[in-house]
This record gives structure tokens, C-alpha cells and sequence, in this order.
């Protein structure tokens, strides 16, 4: 049997099910943790997802995602912010230790990327001090380069981890192997962040050829990323926290039945997923 | 009139004239240079076209590209390395100072990117003093990110640019804004190059949204990229080398008459390949 107390289904992974049909789906099929979306989470409430989270005894290794903050117009951008605080609030609600942020690409005609990349920090500096307050951490994600122009503009590790030096304490890391492997910087990232600053790590896979440049990631060993070697490297830096597996797939997995996909989640990463080997009795 | 005697159309733009088509239509419209596809080429012949070419007064930034080198299979590499000094020869042979590099990414099965980026290195290596002797530029291109499994293992500027300082003399870069725009690390890299480690520039345009992986390029000015910034930075290092468009578009440009994609590349170009400016009279 595999041990799979670090392992958690990010719920995109079983779109079609509802919250309340993951939570039972994932704690009957022996996963720990359970990855929400806000818009999953908004169609049960947060006090009733807390309460049946809690029962079927699973953990959440993170809340997806922030609004996008990456809005020129000053009135959208106030009110992202206050959508965003009510995200940290869920968050702290269902017991997430971090929100995953997404912030958006470049503003509708904008093409200054830099500056975009300036009006992200700003942002994230003003929630800060509220997330601090609500014990949730904000969890950078860098997103894949083809994401720059709509969904983020944090696209590599090592700038991410840059802006969590800067940002400070309640910030940290969500790294995806999906977003980061081609890096050749991301193996030097990791060990730079070392395990307190990276708060889930995801696992996905890259198919060649992708056809589609959002909704079109493989499962676990269907594609060319070398998972067994970011696994070695997490426990190189004694990374013990989630592994989390997380796929879009609107052609493949999404089509799927749900206990189907929950089930091939765990047989693929469960060579993956183990706990970190401490050393044996002295 | 606009000053075109930096600028460049790579013929893979108007994918549908074939080279003496291109040559033809390309001095038709004042354009200076031709960026030349090897199988083009091979379809009329190096000593042909080196002829035409000439005749047409254009002047051939670069020859693209060279054979995939990234293969585990040995006499299958063997061939790619002859391959090469073939293209090679066909570089020097129409006057291109360089063959763009496009590597391959991982082997077939392969999931070791690193050793798939060692194995490209050591082929680079056992090219250069052909390419050397033959006067040709190896034009390392980083690719974007999202070709990293099959169409390059190059894929950040910075990669590359260290790849050239490894390798010497006989090697640069050719910059894409395509492929870089999303790269936080781009204009420091552009700095750290200098002008002449840069052997070309290509102008694209990134889409919102982007449709397909490998053919859905944007015509300049259609996207998101800020090239106006890249052209104060080129200046700003005194890169006064070929300013090229390269558009891949299977949905768009690629079905329009390419006299009408040849007239609007030159019009939306335009504001960006003037000649530098080196200073007024003293």
C-alpha cells in the first residue's frame, strides 16, 4: 500500500465533480488532501465545504487562485483587491495554508510587461499585511511563458522567488513542474528556496505534441517531464509538505468519468508521493 | 520613405513563394534582405539561388535552419552532424553569415533534458571548426519555453548566450522577440551580449490568444509585444545589424496573397528598422 498522506488532488482535476462529490470521491479513494477552487468553494459556502473537509479528514494544501490584480482601471483594481481579501478569508475558512496567486498577464492594451510585472508586486504588497493577519500565506505561482500575455506574468521560478524575497514573510512558493521544467534555472531555484518558502508543488506532465495551450496537460507519465528527479531534488532540500497532482484537460481527462481520473491520479503518482526518507534507527 | 536597407523578410513568411518567388517579390518592394529556408533552397539549388539573390541585390542574414542534433540514436546523429556541415556549406554558398541553430529538443522516450541540452552542446562543439573554416555563424536561437520537448532544448537567452561564451568564436545569438518577450532576464541578456555576440533580430508579434503551439504568430503590431522597447534597447548596445520578420501562420498570414503579407510586413515594420542613429554633425 502506498503511504499517500502527502498526496492531495487538486480539484480542477475532477471538474465535473462538485466540491461536495471530490471531497467524498478523493477521502474514498484513500488521497489526503483536496486542492479547492473559489468557484467550487462559493457553490457550497465556506462554513458547510469547512465542515465536510474536516469530516472526511483531508487536508488543503491551498485555495485556487487570487482574482486577477493586473488591471490598469484604479476602480477594478480596488475592487480586485476586495475580491481578494475574501478569497485569503475563505481560504483561512476551509484551513488552506496559502492562496494561490495568479495575477493576470498584461492589462487589456497594455504592452508593458514590466510594468505589469511593477503593478503585480504593489498588489500583492497591499494584501500582504491582511493575509498575514488571516494566516494565509500568498502563494506565488509561476505560470508557464505562454501564460505572460493573459494569465500571469510571474512565468519563472527564480522571479518568483526574487519577489517573495522582497514581499516577505507570508509569501512562499507554488511550484508546478507543468510551469517550470523546461527551466534550466529551476533546479538552482529550488535549492535556492530551500523547503520552508515552497508551500505545494504540483505534479502534471507535458505531452508532445500539446495542443492546446491551456487545457491540454497529460497525466502523470504520459508526457516527457522527468518527475522522479524534482522528487529527488524536493528531498534533497528536505521538502515534506503537499504533492499535489493538478491537469486541464478538456480533450482527455475531463471527458473522463471522475473516480476513473481519481483513481489513475493515484496509481500514477504514487511512486512519486511517498513520505521523505529520514535516515533508519541509529 | 522609410530607410529599409536593415530590414529583412525571413521567407518563411510568405510560405507559399517559393525562393526565386520570394527574391523576386521582396526587391520588388524595396525590401534588402531574404532570411533563407534550407529546404527552399535545396528545391532550386545553392548556386542558382546564390546567383539570383546576388542579382537581386538582397542581402541573406541567415540560412534556417540546421538539422535536429538531438538524437540518442549514433549513426542517426552521425547523419545529422553531416547534415549540417551540408547546410553549412549552403550558408557560406548564398552569402548567409550564419545558420540558425534549432537543435531539437528531447530524443524520442527521452526525459533527461539536461543531457538531451549536454548532447546539443557536444554537437556544436563538433561542428564549429567546420563552421568556422566555412566562415558561417553558428546563430544559437533560443526558443520559447513551449518547444523545450520537441523543437529545441535552447529556450532562454541567458541559456544561450553562456552556450556561446562555452563554445567561442563562430557562435552568437538570434534573438526572436517571439520567442523571448515573456523572459524577466531578456534585456539584461541583450546588455550582456552586446552587439556583436547578436547576428540577427527577429520581429513577431506574441497573440492574445494564441491558438496553436508551433503556426499562430502574430503580423507586428497585432500582439502584445512592446517592440519599440527592444529596438531602444538594441540602439541603446549599438546593434546595427538585420532587423527580420519571421511569421509562422497557418490560420492567417500563410492564407493571404503573399504580395499583401510581403507590403504589410514592410508597413508595420516600418517604424522599427530605421538605420541607428549615431549622432548629428560636431
Amino acid at each position: 500500500m502506498t503511504d499517500l498522506s502527502r498526496f492531495a488532488v487538486n480539484q480542477i482535476t475532477t471538474r465535473n465533480w462538485s466540491l461536495p462529490e471530490a471531497i467524498e470521491g478523493y477521502a474514498r479513494h484513500g488521497v489526503a488532501g483536496i486542492g479547492v477552487w473559489i468557484d467550487y468553494l462559493d457553490a457550497v459556502g465556506t462554513k458547510a465545504a469547512a465542515r465536510h473537509i474536516r469530516d472526511a479528514g483531508l487536508f488543503v494544501p491551498c485555495l485556487c487562485t487570487s482574482a486577477w490584480v493586473n488591471l490598469a482601471d484604479r476602480s477594478a483594481y480596488e475592487t480586485a483587491l476586495a475580491e481578494n481579501r475574501r478569497r485569503i478569508d475563505a481560504a483561512a475558512a476551509i484551513g488552506a495554508p496559502c492562496l494561490v496567486v495568479v495575477p493576470g498577464g498584461l492589462a487589456a492594451g497594455e504592452k508593458n510587461l514590466e510594468s505589469a510585472r511593477a503593478r503585480v508586486e504593489d498588489a500583492l504588497a497591499t494584501l500582504l499585511p491582511y493575509a498575514r493577519q488571516a494566516g494565509v500565506a500568498l502563494g506565488l505561482e509561476p505560470l508557464h511563458p505562454m501564460y505572460a500575455g493573459d494569465r500571469s506574468c510571474l512565468n519563472t521560478f527564480a522571479q518568483c522567488l526574487d519577489l517573495c524575497a522582497t514581499l516577505g514573510e507570508g509569501t512562499g512558493l507554488v511550484a508546478d513542474v507543468y510551469h517550470c521544467w523546461w527551466d534550466p534555472e529551476f533546479e538552482a531555484g529550488l535549492r535556492r528556496a530551500g523547503p520552508e518558502r515552497i508551500l505545494s508543488f504540483h505534479l502534471c506532465d507535458w505531452l508532445v505534441p500539446t495542443r492546446d495551450l491551456y487545457q491540454d496537460r497529460g497525466m502523470v507519465g504520459d508526457g516527457v517531464i522527468d518527475i522522479a528527479r524534482y522528487r529527488q531534488i524536493l528531498d534533497d532540500i528536505a521538502y515534506d509538505g503537499p504533492l499535489e497532482i493538478e491537469i486541464f484537460s478538456k480533450r482527455d481527462w475531463w471527458q473522463r468519468d471522475c473516480e476513473e481520473t481519481t483513481r489513475i491520479s493515484i496509481e500514477r503518482c504514487a511512486p512519486f508521493v511517498a513520505p521523505r526518507q529520514t535516515g533508519g534507527p541509529v
